[in-house]
């Protein structure tokens, strides 16, 4: 048991813009995942996988599959952070965890798991992550480690009481 | 076994949009599910939950959780379309699952599992469905009863040899 304090990974910081807002007059259901896409593309700038990385290796990640929940509303204009966990990695898959959350006082908003792949893009197939990549991903993993796995993660959807 | 063909139900058509398109050139993962949430916005107007419906009912739906498999790139200007399938409903929780196809050969491009609650816009607070609501989603259900269950229903997210 330790007292220490974990300082989130934020991958995404930015405004619900107008753009994204249904006739609720909240974020619409895809524009969640359009900020947690965002994040992604903050995680592949911290791997190594930024523009000029995907140029240098041939490499890229695709989505497998993605799962969204959603925990409050959130109104146009509203300050937001996506705070990114790494569940793991294999020699090629990533396995990431996002929380988006409010900024002013650090309420959940939404939480997307995702699945993705390294692509090389000359196939485009599945390729193993470059060393440098996989470097870097082993110390996120290891970084990570020790915080608590989210209560969404692995997560499966079904009408309360259906469940098989 | 019946040999019985069933139409799909289809809930969106249309084209895969420039500004949809990321540095792959390939449909961004969070614009799959806005062609999904388009879908859903069809579902709504079939049951009545259109924007009249909404004015006399007081009522929405929200998005409580959703999960994406992607199976396939879809490129700019591509024709695609959404089959949907109603999974199940209780008085106030309905269960979909989308399923995005390439237009010209049917072939599968992604699928979306979705869990909605109607909601009275008065509080905002989950509340059952009005009559004529329930009463359109109890046919759906009963019509796609007899289709088969789609493979990524009740997925969850996990490394290949890590599942709990």
């Amino acid at each position: 048991m330790t007292e220490q304090r974990v300082e989130p990974l934020v991958t995404w910081r930015g405004k619900v813009a107008p753009e994204w807002v249904d006739y609720n007059g909240h974020l619409r259901d895809a524009y969640y995942l359009l900020v947690f896409s965002f994040a992604t593309d903050g995680v592949m700038d911290l791997i190594g996988l930024d523009a000029p990385g995907r140029a240098a290796t041939g490499h890229t990640l695709y989505t497998l599959e993605t799962h969204l929940n959603y925990l409050q509303e959130v109104k146009e204009a509203v300050a937001i952070v996506v705070h990114t966990q790494v569940l793991g990695v294999d020699t090629k898959r990533l396995h990431l965890f996002h929380t988006l959350v409010r900024q002013a006082d650090g309420l959940g908003l939404a939480t997307n798991e995702q699945m993705l792949c390294n692509i090389d893009t000359a196939g485009p197939r599945s390729a193993p992550f470059a060393p440098a990549v996989a470097d870097r991903l082993a110390s996120l993993v290891e970084a990570h480690r020790p915080w608590p796995r989210p209560a969404q993660a692995g997560c499966s959807i079904a009408l309360p009481g259906t469940r098989a």
